[in-house]
């Protein structure tokens, strides 16, 4: 029974990242968008607790012949970092699945600001600068400080879009949620696009 | 309201291929299963009529590193061969949804004859020796003569796992059949395992 | 000292695999020319002795998104069948090196006679039919049997195209062979573009 | 005559690629030494001017089932970043021909200035704090800055291992150069090895 229903997740889980992959992996102009650190495209069981319950593209989204590219297959576990935030979000709100990382830049966030807004979505910033040294050096805290810097600078909501100012030897990188990935990366895709077109 | 069916049918379709593509990639054994012209596993649609109903791996299963390895993703349309002999197949038994192929020996076919009457399968033979040389011929219609005489040599039932005689320029192979690829794929595994296992 | 020379000779194997792969994953229009087995390209040391001698395709050539696609990369020992059909030859004429595969119709046959007689090249066949039984059946026979008919057929000549006529449960192919695989694909890609041509 | 040249120069370089990669894609050590913007592996023509003329890994080198994977083939112009840092060091040491980048901790950097020391290599560091405003700003003007900064803090000597200070928003890497890719590839698998035997 717990097993049927843990299979039963796990085939929704697989077939939803398959056809977002099959999307993202379609559309050249994300290529553009895809950070130095690469993109990963994540999704969380409804139960997930640990990284091991996060499915993820083994290898991450890479640029290959000029188009998105999985280099590996997803797979439960492959992520640590985009996992590890989505986790975490997930604690301030479980109804986020997923979540995909894209490139950052001064003119993208003042954009992605203006489009926010239109969209009726909630977009903030984690401001490295303001990560405490005690933080910065406690193993596996600073993920918590950045979603409760994320919600804080955004007035205690969830963000649909956030991005870190980029703190030494991080690059920044900006972050799209939600319910789960053919949502995400269908607004990841209309989001490129309109951006694109200037 | 049909487009959203349609989408809940093809994220089952797509998890269950993933799935059963880890498990097939994984079983090192299968290597040796593999066919001169290459595996499929062949997926179709509840309402299939036309091979682009059917979901396949593009490209097949071929072997790298000495492991089962498909070439490229499942993709509607992916199969000509064998989405016709599964589109077929379920003329005679809806319930059929999938199917894989797999190679061919005068042993192995007798070493399955004796395994299926274990399993309480029904396992069949097409001798292509007696196909009508107006079939041969014809346009389409080949598929619909194999069938029917795997069905005819099974006594009127529906085979779970039959092969076919080689014919002039022909590979034979086994196909095994059942309800969906994660079904297939497990069953092809224990074939296989215990066929290795002497 | 050997060690050196064997080390320039792979460098230059694989640089020239690569190359001639480049070529062969770039043209569309061989795609219809891969036969139900798959094709491999291979390319045998100057002192090839055995199919580990031989550089071919890990998982051969197959159809990916409609483009030829190697399956894996180039590696020593990937091939059986083409591999032992290139030694052989190399028994008769050791400047062959390399050779591919591709399929077989009537009507290509027949196009390809007068090909060949245009081009200069010997164009032979090997009628499985005439195959005396001791030698199908005896392990590694088939192989010189196959070359020695391919040559005798020419009139004691090594060929530069040959086919098979398809034997019971062999797909009848064709192969071109050549001096190294820049050479054997690009012919390869001619010959594919003036026969698609018409 | 210069095409022959040319093709002759390409078929060694890409022979050497593919052996370099062969090497690092079996090393499961270096998976940990893959930095978050992924490694990539260049080789310049010996009259490489521009990117086009730099031999790369299409989509960087990446971690899949927890091996080194090359996520695309080697491909003239596929690097930007560090194509771009090898033509400039080769301005001031043209027997330089290749590179690869890995990871940085300030654990590696002291451990690596003593293997350096050990081995009679030049090491060296590029700290990016004492990078001049107006050279961050200026289009193109950074690399030649980097190189030189390098080159200067090992006191004017090319040095054969370098890594870089993390800037803001910039991952810190370090970069090992040598006479081609095989050469790299092996001093990279002894240093991964070494480093991680402790």
């Amino acid at each position: 029974m717990e097993n049927e229903r843990d299979l039963n997740e796990q085939i929704e889980m697989h077939g939803k990242m398959r056809i977002a992959l099959d999307l993202l992996e379609s559309c050249q102009e994300f290529a553009q968008m895809i950070p130095e650190v690469r993109t990963n495209l994540v999704y969380a069981r409804e139960s997930a607790e640990r990284t091991d319950d996060v499915l993820a593209i083994d290898g991450r989204v890479t640029v290959v012949g000029g188009m998105p590219h999985a280099s590996g297959d997803p797979k439960f576990g492959a992520s640590s970092h985009m996992a590890r935030l989505l986790l975490e979000i997930r604690r301030r709100d479980p109804t986020i699945r997923a979540g995909i990382n894209f490139a950052n830049t001064p003119s993208l966030s003042r954009w992605l600001e203006i489009y926010c807004k239109r969209k009726g979505w909630v977009f903030s910033v984690i401001d490295r600068r303001s990560e405490p040294e005690a933080i910065k050096e406690a193993e596996g805290a600073s993920m918590p400080w950045k979603v409760g810097e994320a919600i804080r600078a955004a007035g205690g909501r969830v963000p649909n879009v956030f991005y870190e100012t980029g703190a030494v030897g991080k690059e920044p990188v900006t972050v799209l949620v939600g319910s789960d990935p053919i949502v995400v990366v269908s607004e990841m895709i209309n989001l490129t696009l309109e951006y694109q077109r200037g």
